[in-house]
């Protein structure tokens, strides 16, 4: 599969939904497959709060492929041989495109907490800007699971012209407490490591040894990602084979494996990036600016297709089916709704893909 | 209400299940009501993780009482005009019993990590030994949310001519993987706090200041006691009116609720005991010892009265369902299960007390 990573700078200002401005800056996108010369044929990916822009493929020594690979490839459900996928690293992200850890200008200092809240609008606003500058005015879908399927909403309000098909998955149209305050755990976690340092960390450190801070925050995240029965099933009361049931550290694997993937997270995820992002996560209400989610919704003319999972602690299935209900009481535009039947909650959209690849296939192909 | 406060020192050792000792020890107990002759009308309450022996009423100065005092007193569902009420603060606690921050004998240090691990049948093993020092070999009824749930079903197992009814709430016949991460989030962030020094913390400090990692493990505490619902019933999207939404530290009231639950409850409790609760919690299992946890309950002769809460996270009412089935299947003693509707996940068998206390009258009544 043809896989390219591109950057793109921008020297105009980005005017953010917080009256604040971005400039310069830059955004670092992927893309798969090849460009009709009429550009008639572009899907956009969107990404989650830990997500990049390489959502598929594999570089040289590359061990794990992109985070939707199985979603996206020559003849997979987005079709890189009839499809031009792009996938943008998101305004505030830490893999290339600008964010809290990337140099102000003119200092060429980090920003650090010198940079401003950027909201999922900014992130899709930045893209836009960006497809604009590629000559792309229109595409055929939007889709993106979690805070990419938020993005997807998004680009539907707030560009009605932009996409004729959106896909959110496993998302809400506004950010409920239960999320915020996991978000919470691992603000506060980060914040008060002492080696964060405000931000003033040290960043090679962190890439060997990885922030505390951040691994615990992750291992909140690891939590809300799942369910009480996709944990039952996929650990239940195992206990560590070495380890003695009454030794005060001795671990049930489920207590390795947050372990094991928060500490590993932390080396790769900068923590002012995810301070930002979970930021943007946390004010996301569809309906800022609006009367209602009713009255946002009124912008849509996009097929909007929705996709939720059962047992998702994090954005459940009844507020997506709201969105669903909201979009059918107003009856301008084609909507459908979907509840995949999981055990594996939020993760589902990253993991389960086989039970929505057809899914998406055919709403593409409609 | 008579009220008292009473420790009893044993020099006898305790035989823990772990194979270790603890030698000496003492448990800190309080009462309610009068204890007849015959001593005929005891009822035993057991308390939860952060809970203590101060289960009701009042001393001078207390601006709250008693965490069960809604149904603990003259006239309330556990009538201390009738029942001679008895609630001791468990093994391994920080109010008064024996816990890793007491001084061990004879060095007159803090036992510190060199406390033994403790389980549930441990603590109710001193209870046990405690109620025969003071002559009380059989009682009405013994009774527990939570962790003190499982402290109930543990007596009936461990000792089944003890009571003649057991009343669990909110609580499981062994802990389960969703409730060990949670806890597992609170023990890393407590351990990598460098405050809290491998267990070397200033105990001064600690009181006057809190400890961040045992906030920030508290505020995990505080998501598995809610539910999705009841946070957002609770709290909403509400913002802090003085706050800026695109300030990045600005504050919903959900991050309020936490961050000021949680350190002001590090001043409180004491991380060592955090670390040993918790363990005792994760390895609880009612079964262990036994073939199944049907072989478990067969010990049973005690009537068993199971309250579990619609939205309860922690420990769902399925949980309990499993043992009253189990129990039914055995069928040799009376058993009753009853759901209660409630949005506020585990914490109702705290805070909505009105739902359940005419279903505690009447079992303890029967």
């Amino acid at each position: 599969m043809l896989l390219k990573t591109l950057t793109q700078h921008f020297t105009n200002p980005l005017y953010l939904e917080s009256g604040r401005i971005l400039e310069p800056y830059d955004i670092v996108y992927e893309t798969y497959g090849t460009l009709k010369d009429n550009k008639s044929n572009v899907v956009v990916v969107c990404h989650a709060l830990t997500g990049s822009h390489h959502a598929a493929g594999k570089y040289e020594d590359d061990i794990k492929a992109g985070w939707w690979d199985g979603l996206i490839g020559p003849g997979k459900a987005i079709d890189t041989n009839r499809f031009f996928v792009i996938c943008t690293n998101v305004i505030g992200s830490c893999f290339g495109t600008t964010g809290p850890i990337s140099n102000a200008y003119p200092s060429q200092e980090p920003y650090r907490y010198s940079f401003p809240v950027i909201s999922i609008k900014d992130m899709v606003r930045a893209q836009r800007i960006l497809f604009d500058k590629l000559g792309i005015h229109h595409v055929q879908a939007v889709i993106g699971g979690s805070m990419g399927g938020m993005q997807a909403l998004e680009f539907a309000v707030s560009y009605p012209d932009f996409a004729k098909k959106i896909i959110p998955i496993a998302t809400t149209h506004a950010t409920s407490a239960w999320a915020i305050a996991f978000n919470k755990i691992a603000r506060e976690a980060i914040v008060k490591d002492p080696d964060f340092k405000n931000g003033y960390y040290d960043i090679k450190s962190i890439r060997q040894k990885g922030l505390t801070g951040m691994a615990i925050g992750r291992m909140a995240g690891h939590i809300s990602f799942l369910s009480h029965d996709s944990m039952d099933k996929k650990f239940g009361r195992e206990y560590k084979k070495d380890d003695s049931l009454f030794e005060l550290f001795g671990k049930f694997q489920v207590e390795s494996y947050l372990e094991y993937n928060g500490y590993n997270f932390s080396k790769w995820f900068d923590p002012l990036s995810y301070l930002y992002i979970t930021k943007a996560i946390n004010i996301y209400d569809l309906s800022r600016g609006f009367d209602s989610l009713k009255n946002a919704l009124q912008n849509i003319i996009a097929e909007v297709y929705l996709i939720s999972f059962k047992n998702d602690m994090l954005f459940p299935s009844s507020e997506m089916r709201e969105i669903y209900d909201t979009l059918n009481q107003i009856g301008t535009t084609k909507s459908r709704f979907k509840e995949i039947d999981s055990n594996y909650g939020h993760d589902a959209f990253l993991v389960e893909i086989d039970k929505f690849e057809d899914d998406i296939r055919i709403m593409l192909d409609e």
